[in-house]
């Protein structure tokens, strides 16, 4: 019998889900018929376990329902049209594991949501904000019953706030849409070669000489975690040793392996700067940071970082080497084992579990630490099997910039991990999404978190088997304005920075270009020439948004039309207008890119993108025509398309793919072997 | 010879003009040869006077032109690129007719800005800001000299925030943005019958029983006005008596001239509650709260509003009538004059000088009080004659959303002011735009205030002849852009309604409506359906911008292809895709807009869109060719477009515009009498 229910649940669900635009989808959903209004008499009732947690939550719960439907919401009707059963409280800081689901019955007549814990009933208000939309008659979330819990208790993101700082106001409010995606640890990248970013009242030195003045003071880190406590998403610290150690060296060169004096850096890369992990004096030094921050933060792990650890000032200091000697140390990699085992002391010392990236997984460490792996599946895969919990980073590394469906199929039980055996699998944590900000600003942040961060939380959240990628596209796309307009201005910003970007004219054209270029990721923007902390990133490269909505959706179009060409004269028409509009666009665009400084670069594309704008048009013509393109018109197309796939100016003309798909639509269809086509003018 | 270099000062100015987007417009500018590059060693030195307020005012410049220009500035160069020579300090809170003038030498080795105040330095910066633009190798302003100062002294903002409550930062940002076009005067409606605004802490009942909770602490006063006043705005406080006080009368009953109960009004329009002028018990709790008020408030000015007062109250108040006799005032005019006589006296007691509206001018009025016109300029002349001083607001109410170009015609020394001697002239201090806010909340205020207030602020600064209508809407699109990334948010809140309305998912074609439809202002909205401070403000016309750029721009290209068809390619084709974008647009918007109960009422809106897209397109094909349009066509259609007119849903078409002046252009080029045709189907 439970069987039997299972199934019709899925079924209703696979239903369903077309209808809805949940992000992460729910673990079951049945929909009912009917619906219930949303108006200005909506209120909340809390039945059972209430606190000041639960009431705060849900007073902003309102304040956004609000804002989401433009209803002034006074209160005062007659009943509650939602009632919020919550059987007990949450601990006072968000822990692993504890218990996030709930459930929610909608009917017509009122809303129940019920939870085993106040985590569980903010999780189940961001499902009935998402819920909440316009219909033909009014505002209102759909009759159903959705039973949801987490498929994975960790589901993290990482922000690297060292290579360039990120003020207290855009954690905060990226923690409000990691929230509206039911993620729940924020890793606090907190120091690294470029800047060590949190005030220490033990060993001041840190944030005075190795921050530039850009550090959160001691209140503010407490701010920031109640901030996330109350939106029940943990706050775990990074600090990062013994390499990425050049801005805590800035204060302490006595801590290094090398003479200094040291500095901040101001270049991004791998450097020597290393903690001397054979001195005494360094571990009495971090029990006593390690003492300062345990204290500071509640969360009970702790990160300490380890990745990237270079060796070479190591293999140059005599007094090391001897050491190394003496304890039988074979290899450097032996002694970065060393100095992990040591923090790990210290770090239980005070109270916490240690976290480390995948290289601190070395022989005789202790098995209560946790693997985060950013090198690969296997290494997450090998921890377990040795007993040692994992949480995967690898394929989630947002600032590669590689599009939601990438990292969408990244799961962290898949690969090296599907032949875990259940206990071993159960191993596996979760994952954390990664930002490292080398080629990200306080103002571009958010556009390179989000929306894509919201496809990693869904497959963190939902059950393995959620993996359609249109379906996620559809409702990443209503997220994404969603989150917008709540906190997070991926979508708002992009216009402020080509206004600007345009030196303040109307500038529709730059618009039409931006919309369809693609920024490259971390990998070959270091490639393309030599940054620093000091280079500004305010060019086309950095306004423009890493994927393409404007590109996916044609293509789309692209899709139904030529699957059957006769029915869709609207799609037709629509890739018309684009492919107009991009034909005629260089020569609107050209005075503009001509005249500024940050934009000139962009000249190419901009010519590239109406030469692509005439294959299209002609191509749309053959199409509708029936007529077959000449074979050597479309090899000369394909060749000039392929031609500007090239990047330049450092992004990547995304525009080419929807033409390209339509080249390939006419080969399928056939093709003649007329000469004269081929010196058809393009218009 | 200064007349000789005045000219020669005008001359240039104009010719040097439409290169900078300036505004408002200085008084004087003369370019030079060249420019100063901004890049990260941007720094600023303080020679001269400093203090506090200068410097940080300057902090907040760099850190605006760095987020301007996306160059992190980190000061270090070798030498200071703008020094910064104040002669002396500003009053501790600006005061009206302080020397706001400052003179700004630019050259390519540097600039140098100088000011005999720190206002007059304020100024200067927010000039140094507009001026910085990309250009062909780099950030930089041009080389110029520009000496400037205002015309008026009084250039004022009223907001009313008793309609709808606004919070701090909808106030804070849009200080900034006075500020940013050189506004000097906050005047804060803070009473109104529909609320009570700031707490008292003599009378708790005003803000406890007047305010629904929503109302600005004390405190919250206080930091209000330093902000302001750190940015060179004063902030003048207006309480609305003895009408307009419903609010006041919920918690104070006994100041009323009818028994009541009362309670804070819900909807818009004129109440009958009215403070009872002929009890000594309403003077002396006049008394205690203008002296707790003029204590909070530091500016000399308070405004007793004064407006609308209606007499049905007094009329039915026997004891009223029968203390009009008494006294010998023989109508309910003289009763509210000789309350204004007594409310003076209490405002003069307290040290302030009194404000009113126009209808405070009363025969015996102090000569001391000025006088704000909202009914019209002769009421202001008059005052002028009779040596009262007065500020503007007739022509400048923005709440009734006409385009910038209305209010920027409307000058306080033109209409009936002109007559004026050089002594009555003088009187007249400047104007004050006006934003009533019935029809406007919280989320749409910076969209009803810009950037339509910029073409206010120039009227009140630039000189006279700063009349251009052309220039004014260039540069007004340039500021607007520039206002929006700095603080206010009238561009980047368009997106978030429209994302709303059309319940998150990708709508682009909801954007091409909402882009060519206009608002209507509060006569024709409060005429159209009955609102209260209960319904959502919430649809297309809240989110609709009062003035359409998109149509302004056609409007323009059209008129340079109509000027001269032969050679404006690009503006044909720019036309023709605007054209073909609406004559499509209904087919993709239809079903968005049928499935939703937000947006159904503007389908005959869409319709006629596509229809006048139709019209266009063939009106295009008409110009082109050469070809002479049929008269009866011409006929059928210009009747099209006058019933597409006609407001729906609270928006008017704005698109239609452009249309008609396709067709006056076919008309003028003559027509044939071919019958058919008229009946050619558009596409």
């Amino acid at each position: 019998m439970r069987l039997l229910v299972a199934t019709i649940w899925l079924v209703m669900a696979l239903h369903a889900e077309p209808t809805l635009s949940l992000m992460p989808a729910p673990a079951r959903v049945s929909l009912d018929k009917g619906k219930l209004t949303i108006d200005a008499s909506f209120q909340v009732r809390i039945t059972g376990h209430t606190d000041r947690h639960l009431q705060d939550a849900v007073t902003r719960f309102v304040v956004r329902l609000s804002r989401q439907t433009g209803i002034p919401m006074a209160g005062g009707g007659a009943r509650p049209v939602l009632t919020i059963d919550c059987r007990g409280a949450s601990p006072a800081w968000p822990v692993l594991g504890e218990d996030e689901s709930y459930r929610l019955d909608i009917a017509s007549t009122g809303a129940l949501l019920s939870a085993a814990t106040v985590t569980g009933a903010l999780r189940g208000l961001e499902t009935f904000s998402q819920l909440t939309a316009p219909d033909a008659d009014s505002f209102s979330v759909p009759a159903l019953h959705i039973e949801d819990h987490p498929r994975f208790s960790w589901r993290g993101l990482s922000l690297d706030v060292s290579r360039h700082w990120m003020p207290m106001p855009v954690l905060e409010r990226n923690i409000d849409a990691m929230a509206a995606v039911k993620m729940n640890v924020f890793h606090w990248h907190l120091s690294d070669d470029q800047g060590f970013r949190v005030e220490s009242k033990v060993f001041p030195k840190l944030h005075q000489l190795g921050s530039d003045g850009k550090f959160y003071t001691q209140a503010e880190v407490r701010r920031l975690i109640a901030y996330a406590a109350e939106r029940g998403v943990r706050v775990v610290p990074e600090f990062d040793i013994p390499g990425h150690t050049s801005s805590w060296l800035a204060g302490y060169p006595e801590l290094a392996s090398a003479p200094g004096p040291f500095q901040i850096e101001r270049k991004w890369g791998i450097f020597e700067p290393t903690l001397d992990p054979t001195r005494q004096e360094v571990y009495t030094f971090l029990d006593d940071f390690i003492g300062e921050m345990a204290a500071l933060f509640p969360d009970p792990y702790f990160h300490i970082g380890g990745d990237e650890v270079l060796d070479t000032e190591w293999k140059r200091n005599p007094a090391i080497q001897e050491f190394c000697k003496k304890k039988g140390l074979n290899s450097t990699g032996e002694l970065h084992a060393y100095f992990n085992k040591r923090v790990h002391a210290l770090v239980a010392k005070h109270g916490k579990q240690m976290i480390g990236w995948d290289e601190v997984l070395q022989p005789g460490m202790p098995n209560d630490i946790v693997i985060q792996s950013w090198r690969g599946q296997q290494s997450l895969a090998d921890a377990a099997r040795k007993g040692y919990r994992g949480i995967l980073s690898f394929g989630y590394y947002l600032d590669h910039l590689n599009p939601a469906s990438f990292h969408y199929q990244i799961d962290p039980l898949g690969g090296a991990a599907k032949r875990l055996n259940e206990r071993e699998a159960a191993l596996i944590l979760g994952g954390e999404a990664c930002m490292w900000t080398e080629y990200v600003t306080e103002e571009t942040v958010d556009s390179r978190l989000w929306p894509r961060a919201a496809a990693i939380a869904e497959r963190l959240w939902s059950p393995a088997n959620v993996t359609d990628v249109d379906s996620m596209y559809r409702r990443l796309a209503s997220v994404s304005r969603w989150l917008d307009w709540t906190g997070v201005e991926h979508r708002s910003g992009y216009q402020h920075m080509l206004d600007r970007l345009a030196g303040g004219s109307p500038a529709p054209a730059l618009r039409v270009l931006a919309d369809v270029v693609e920024p490259l990721g971390i990998d070959q923007r270091q490639a393309a020439r030599s940054y620093s902390r000091d280079i500004p990133l305010n060019r086309l490269v950095d306004a423009a948004q890493p994927e393409s909505e404007t590109v996916r959706l044609l293509g789309e179009a692209i899709n139904r039309l030529v699957a059957n060409p006769g029915v869709h004269r609207e799609e037709a028409e629509e890739i018309r207008l684009a492919m107009s509009q991009w034909s005629a666009n260089d020569r609107r665009l050209h005075p503009i890119l001509a005249a500024n400084v940050l934009l000139a670069e962009a000249s190419p594309l901009s010519e590239d993108l109406s030469k692509a704008g005439s294959i299209g048009l002609r191509a749309l013509q053959y199409l509708e025509s029936g007529e077959p393109a000449p074979e050597n018109w479309l090899q000369d197309q394909r060749l000039s398309l392929t031609q500007m796939e090239k990047p330049r100016a450092e992004v990547e003309l995304a525009a080419v793919r929807p033409v390209k798909a339509l080249l390939e639509a006419l080969s399928r269809s056939g093709t003649k072997s007329d000469q004269s086509g081929g010196s058809r003018p393009n218009h």
